[in-house]
């Protein structure tokens, strides 16, 4: 079955959802709506597909399924619009900033038995793919001990920190989902510590630009996160988990395989640069697994919870850092 | 400006063209020849491309260039046709298994002044040009002893053995290729031994499985080719350069980038399986390539000429082989 | 000039000290004690020393230095012997268990003006060592994040635990110094979670065997640590440092550097056991650095104050795990 | 059981044995020669030996076997005599630059019935050792393509090529040795090729300074040995066996296991510098080795055949590289 889509957003990262979405073999790519109707167009025009209003996208009968990709503040409106309008539905991360509004868009939607999926790319990573069925088959006997570090290799620029949310909604949020993702549970505390060593600007803005989580689980299990702005050298995207019976480890991936040995040292290349070099595999796979789990009827692989859940841990968090102590995750 | 392209041969190989002709801005695939009518059809309804015959592709007068994905025993004559009909060629390696032939072909296409390019993939693995481009920066100044591994997964069936041309024609012309590629000059002569010990089938059909090449270059330079028709672990192609002011050395690409450390030892990932997986981008790079230099105007990154030299090579290598002593190029 | 150099504790690190003092080309091993004299008297015999009683090590006048080796309640007694009767001091870390004694140490020390250096051996291994060479050469600007991995590769037996002084003070107290030795500074607040899900039974002994700490300096700068008293694939030793120009890592000392490629996957050795085998080069060099010390008449590169600024961290951690919130190092 | 050990030879090499042999728990350095007598004197003294002639060496009745460090010339003489005089011998390698004095030294060594090994310390690497260790437990079947690559850092001064042999009995003889260990069989043809191109004095001399020789075995196996007397960035040592069912490798040693990133890129630390550092721990394995044989009367683990076999090995590829064709073994 050719399922056709319809796309809510036509900026960056709807772009690269464009093209997955045409690659493959049981979606097309039908329709394309943006706040600029001009970007609508060009992006449509690409693909074969028609540009459209999202009232429009979500009223036509012929569409499947929608990809939203529009602005983060527009993101709980549109699925409890598009689960309403009987699409099925998959939303860029985060689900909201506000951790009420996502919870109400959750329970809005809960009657709609429409699928929804959220977007957390890293999860089909074909690394941390391997890693997390490595954990299903046992091989490293129980995690225990999580490890995540991830660093960007450069900051944003202020105006957009202004609007994200912060550190932890706009950045941990992806690292709150991957232990989420390899401790298969939610934490019950969150501890962070925060500040602005990369960029005073960040700071002033009322921001961090470094910072350090740690995850309570109720059994003892106990989860690390690391994040920063800046790795001059790429982005660096590790995760460990030590389990009783060994570790595993996701490296980064590499811009090529070639070692240099000179006088001067040993040389090799560099992290791929930033997410859309580094996760354009993982963009491929999720949107594979969102189509196979339409087709199969099963659960989707990353939920609305999910997203809910790696909101509060944000949140949870958000407070830990300002306030200087432990927040659990029933307090938010 | 979009190019009209023709395919030669829907097999494996021309499947992989189709796609990476249609993926590309520049080109559009207009007509799929094949000797199974039938799979010229459906390759070519896969991709919005008509069926045709090869004669009648080559006198199509929209069609801008053809990529020759068929039988290497068709080669030349294809080579020879589609130029005279004015197109421009990708031509699958080899150019053929008879040097005489392959002579003759360059000879006869050489008023026509149509570009040709021999589809030597391997010197657009992002990993072997990016050596290639560290040779040229300079980064360890002057190549002087060139060292080639490259090992099948598995061996083919005899009975493809039986009209290979042999090893040092069918699997090592592609590493004689590289050394060319690598050390920028044809090497004066070349000393091969070789045995049959993965399969005494291959050895009872006349043929070697494993073998190496010892090339010496007129100006005191060395390249090693090493060759086995089975490494159990994967396709393992690599490449070290040593040169006057260091190393360098092009790794295999691994299946993730995990790696799990158990009270049995560490391991990770083993190397992508066989050409397809290792090559896939190669094979887009190659195709860029091609259509690059028609819209520069410049020469052909891989040309025919390089296809002669490497056939020349491999025959140099196969007489070394059989007759216990080194053989010069010149002889050939 | 060649020391003459009396060791007290005649047990297994005593041993490895022994084997080092007498390889030095500027130390002999002249005397050794042991609470079981028995034991003192083949280690002596074995490097052709003479077995005394510790007063007698410490009265000796040609005796110009001693090594500290006993046990941790006698660590503070014998400094303070040592150093009034005029010996140069390396002590086996901690100083003591108790902050409150470690700190009357220090202060009744003073006057003595004897050399005294703890033995944070892993300041002196190669891979630390060259790191922080890095570091102070600027390599990677300033560091701001520290990363410490630090798993041992079984825990000990409960017996041990009992008497440990806690997973702080006998296991993360070496990293403390670590991150201390790294960040150049002393953190201003230490939050700790740690739980006993390695063993039930070191839970039920009042301690823990999975920890990780964070460590927050005035300027805003953080390090984290990782605890966890079972990797069943060896010594896991491990640092990592990013700073405003990129990433320093130390990895794992391999046992050898054997790769094996099979069907099965690609595998390597393990991680060099425990820490006899990982730190045999730290402790010679960690020696070496005591003499040329004493020979130069410079500082020690691992302080008594370095010891006790150790210990007031593992005593901030310990209480921090236990009351559930951040400890401020000017609190212990 | 202590043994008393004569060293002849107070060199660079002597030293390192003289080291060994007094760290050795069942050893002891008895007595040095040297033929400058004030060598022998001083490294006597260091060890608490006595500075002897060779003469007195070999007759002294209290010295149970000799160790060979004297300059090439020598060691077919010593060998004898020293056997005939009812001693132990483990000689540097290699046993004569003569093919036929070494067989002759063979054969009137024979009647002693004295234990004799050649130093051929590579075999006593731990890496390769681990994988010598993994060949015999089969862990990737038969042996069938071995690669051998053995770089210098940089050459030696030309007066030191003159009277070495020649860069295959004076260099490639160590990895000709390595093939034997590895292939646990001796081949039956050698062709090899070198040239100067490193330093052309080196021509001038008569000498390659790059080589690369290509080994056939009866059964269809292959070995191939790449030489070269400069690579800039280290002594650069590895082996590689594809076996029927998988790959081994032995990779270098690095000076540490920093690894830095940057925006420059991802660098490492080189390989050790040269054979006292890469090989110093093959240096004490080697002396245990010969110490356990003696102990246990079982055979060397490198005797005076293997040290006959690679010189006439060297022997094969000396004429080979000269004639421009292949060498069998039975020739020389």
């Amino acid at each position: 079955m050719m399922r056709k889509i319809g796309l809510l957003g036509a900026g960056r990262i709807g772009q690269v959802h464009a093209k997955t979405i045409s690659a493959h073999a049981g979606s097309t790519l039908f329709a394309v709506s943006d706040v600029v109707a001009e970007n609508a167009k060009t992006l449509a025009a690409q693909y074969g597909a028609s540009a459209m209003s999202s009232d429009d996208i979500l009223a036509h009968p012929e569409i499947d399924a929608v990809l939203i990709a529009t602005s983060t503040d527009t993101h709980s409106d549109l699925i409890e619009a598009a689960s309403a309008a009987g699409k099925a539905v998959l939303c860029e991360k985060p689900v909201d900033l506000s951790l009420e509004r996502a919870r109400a868009c959750l329970a809005n939607t809960q009657e709609s038995g429409q699928p929804i999926m959220i977007g957390f790319n890293r999860r089909f990573d074909p690394n941390f793919r391997a890693m997390k069925t490595a954990l299903e088959n046992g091989d490293i006997g129980r995690a225990e001990l999580v490890n995540i570090t991830s660093f960007d290799p450069a900051p944003p620029p202020v105006s957009y920190i202004k609007v994200s949310g912060g550190l932890f909604r706009d950045m941990m949020i992806h690292d709150f989902d991957m232990a989420t993702f390899m401790m298969g549970a939610a934490p019950v505390e969150i501890s962070a510590v925060g500040s602005s060593i990369v960029d005073p600007e960040i700071g002033a803005a009322g921001d961090v630009d470094t910072a350090v989580a740690t995850l309570r689980y109720d059994d003892g299990r106990i989860a690390v996160i690391k994040n920063s702005r800046r790795a001059v050298y790429g982005y660096d995207q590790r995760v460990e988990v030590l389990g009783s019976g060994g570790l595993l480890q996701a490296q980064n991936m590499l811009e090529n395989t070639v070692v240099k040995s000179t006088a001067d040292g040993v040389s090799s290349a560099k992290p791929t640069y930033f997410f859309l070099e580094r996760y354009m595999q993982a963009y491929a796979a999720e949107w594979s697994a969102f189509i196979a789990a339409l087709e199969n009827g099963t659960g989707m692989p990353a939920t609305l919870e999910d997203g809910v859940l790696a909101l509060a841990m944000a949140e949870a968090a958000t407070r830990s850092q300002k306030a200087g102590r432990p927040v659990r995750l029933d307090e938010v």
